[in-house]
């Protein structure tokens, strides 16, 4: 049980005390990430303080982003968090091999096309592009924005609509502003970290809702009061399911009968191998009080920081009277709105529809050996469950000695995990090409069997 | 006074009915921006509900932006809220001379060295900038913002404190994330309302704090409770005073016994002219909780969105722990890395000087005649007091109608301001050139007088 003095006699609040007591412990990696923090009670009991004192110190770890409150399960180290350890351990082993999620191939960057573009757009002289310009951004580009969603997902919106803004961590945060903090906003259970992580450091209080049968559950989120709803419709994150028709329809009621929004994230789903998408939930009758979401990220390059998304028109006034300027530069936004009239980001995502293909098939046909791949119709990482005698909870440290970064189903669930998530990993394929994906698998097996 | 009819027998509630009609009317322009909404008791009285259902009501306006609250004078209708007329007056008369604070020179922006420079990193091919990079901004360009900010502000800081994000607007939304939304966040009152509203939008909570001798008053803070404060130390925003050195020493003291962060924007004071500059606040003895922030927004152009802050180390590596990605594009980074490096920036700055320092001295002489202007030493408008008789209240629709676009000083306050700030208007001088800034006061001066 983690100990330490406190002084009831100190100018310093018994709370601080505890505060700055526990967070040298995890910082010091005593309480080592991930590791679930002693129970208020027991502490309470241990440290012959009182459980409001405990409570108000872990309060603040949370909102600090050390620790995060499970529901029904405790209180947990964040992953994330930096101890005097984590550069320690990174630098022992560079990683060779990423199987991270986040990425898009660089190499196949139009490159040449769109330093053409934003050559012509300086050379333009367009003094317009210095100023602070629409707050939703330029006309010109949210025009080709609602073409290319036309186009792409048969997706009816006014540009009037849209929103860009600089990358989705930015737009996550202004829609909790858009759309309130006094909503309970239901994020799906394992789901994506990154959004949840910035609703929270949003102020947004969250409930972890559970998947059913691929997607959220309905029922809990009647149940739960949620406001609004973060979703990933076309194709579950982490997971891989795709929301079916009575799902969707089952969401869109509830939406409309508690007067919910809706955040529909649809990054990735530009790359189908198989099958036909299903249209966005916002295209779909009743889908009025659906936000869309997507990104340039992955159709282009993460670097460039570019997101857009689509909101109900009483929304956009309220943005409106809160922004005065658009996160992303004009020069940035003219050469987007070309590179689409010009067809170039269309070409470029087929092009690399095929490359991302000859890669899955890749990973798909090599990561056997390793255990079970997951049918991949869609997205850019895979799902591999791994077979062979090593515990599971060895997978990550072993993997990372020799090289390799990837993560684990259940590194995406707030709540207490099933045991089989803790052998499932997600294995990216977007940042390396077939012959390093080859090799980080050859590694991984080394590694692991 | 505003009535409605409400059913208690609908689905919907009470306080969402009330909202809804009170909206309505805001939007319709029954009730205007700017205009006081009736007492909440009053109101209740009048419609036959509790006072709780009043209330609820109003808190939902206030979090939507439309309403503000301002502490002990009553809930008001925002300024900048959008209604039905909002358009309608704006195509009435185009605004011709627009004194706003917020503009920067576009005409002598360094066009052709700013695209040379990019033309450089893009013909550099470097796939790294494709990528999301450093969350806290390149360490190159980093590196040479610390430079800047020695020579140009005497101030010694490590690359490692600096983060780089697109624009002021969204840095202030990851200081109220980093810093916590448990804590009171004092302004200035009258101070800089973007960012007032920013914090409401992020969702901290405010007290709008008086000023003492020109600068934010330091017992207050110690009254309130604050545990961060937003100061513009440099020139106060909107009333141009400088802070002097007992009035730092105080606040300085106040951040260190009560361990409240400060909030120095040190915006503007590249752009003196006359005077020494003081250190700023983080240069000081005991400026170790001062987060100084700046943004290239003025010295060099806003549609660039670039900002930057520096940070106490600890808030470092809870940024680190939060954000996977800095906001501001590879290439801009890159290329405005290049431009401070080859000294483009600081003659640039110099070259604006002497073009500001001419329009101030234009502008101080026309304005003249249309009262009294104050000294100005420094920043990028000046604070002129109106004389005649035209009221008060009349002085900004009568510029509209002319075709001027300028604010008051009461503008800028929560609590109710004095009489006199009524008759203070705000010239930016930025955006226009000597002759539009003659002819624009020429125009106010019929208007007016």
């Amino acid at each position: 049980m983690f100990t330490c003095t406190l002084d009831p006699h100190s100018r310093t609040t018994l709370c601080d005390q505890l505060y700055s007591a526990l967070k040298a412990e995890i910082v010091r990696g005593g309480l080592r990430p991930g590791a679930r923090m002693p129970s208020k009670r027991e502490l309470a009991a241990h440290l012959h303080v009182s459980t409001a004192t405990v409570e108000a110190a872990y309060g603040r770890l949370t909102s600090e982003g050390i620790c995060e409150s499970r529901p029904r399960s405790g209180v947990y180290v964040c992953e994330q968090v930096e101890t005097a350890q984590t550069p320690h351990r990174e630098t022992v082993v560079p990683i060779r091999w990423d199987f991270g999620t986040g990425a898009a191939d660089a190499a196949h960057f139009p490159y040449a096309t769109w330093a053409r573009l934003m050559r012509e757009v300086l050379s333009e002289q367009s003094r317009d592009l210095l100023l602070s310009g629409d707050p939703q951004g330029s006309a010109g580009l949210r025009q080709e924005i609602a073409g290319m969603l036309h186009r792409l997902h048969g997706l009816d919106v006014q540009p009037d609509a849209i929103v860009v803004g600089a990358g989705t961590d930015v737009l996550v945060t202004v829609l909790v502003a858009l759309i309130g903090r006094e909503r309970l906003f239901a994020v799906e259970d394992p789901g994506y970290s990154r959004v949840r992580r910035m609703l929270v450091a949003s102020g947004a209080r969250i409930a972890p809702t559970p998947l059913l049968g691929g997607a959220i559950d309905v029922r809990a989120l009647y149940a739960s009061g949620a406001g609004a709803a973060y979703v990933t419709p076309s194709r579950q994150f982490p997971t891989g399911a795709e929301m079916n028709d009575a799902q969707r329809a089952a969401l869109l009621r509830w939406s409309r009968e508690t007067g919910a929004y809706i955040l529909e994230d649809d990054f990735d789903s530009e790359f189908r191998f198989a099958g036909v998408s299903r249209p966005a939930l916002r295209a779909m009758e009743g889908g009025g009080r659906v936000i869309y979401m997507n990104t340039f990220a992955r159709t282009l390059a993460s670097g460039l920081r570019m997101s857009f998304m689509v909101l109900p028109m009483e929304l956009i006034a309220r943005y409106r009277a809160m922004h005065a300027a658009c996160s992303v530069p004009g020069f940035e936004q003219e050469t987007l709105c070309k590179f689409i009239a010009g067809s170039y980001l269309e070409r470029h995502i087929a092009r690399m529809r095929v490359v991302y293909r000859a890669r899955l098939q890749t990973l798909t046909e090599e990561a056997k050996a390793l255990g079970e791949v997951a049918p991949c119709s869609a997205g850019l990482y895979a799902l591999l469950n791994v077979a062979g005698r090593v515990p599971a909870q060895e997978l990550l440290p072993l993997a990372a000695q020799a090289g390799v970064r990837l993560t684990r189903l259940c590194d995406y669930s707030v709540m207490p995990p099933d045991a089989q998530s803790e052998r499932v990993v997600l294995l990216g394929f977007a940042g390396m090409d077939e012959e390093a994906i080859r090799e980080g698998l050859r590694v991984l097996k080394k590694a692991w069997l």
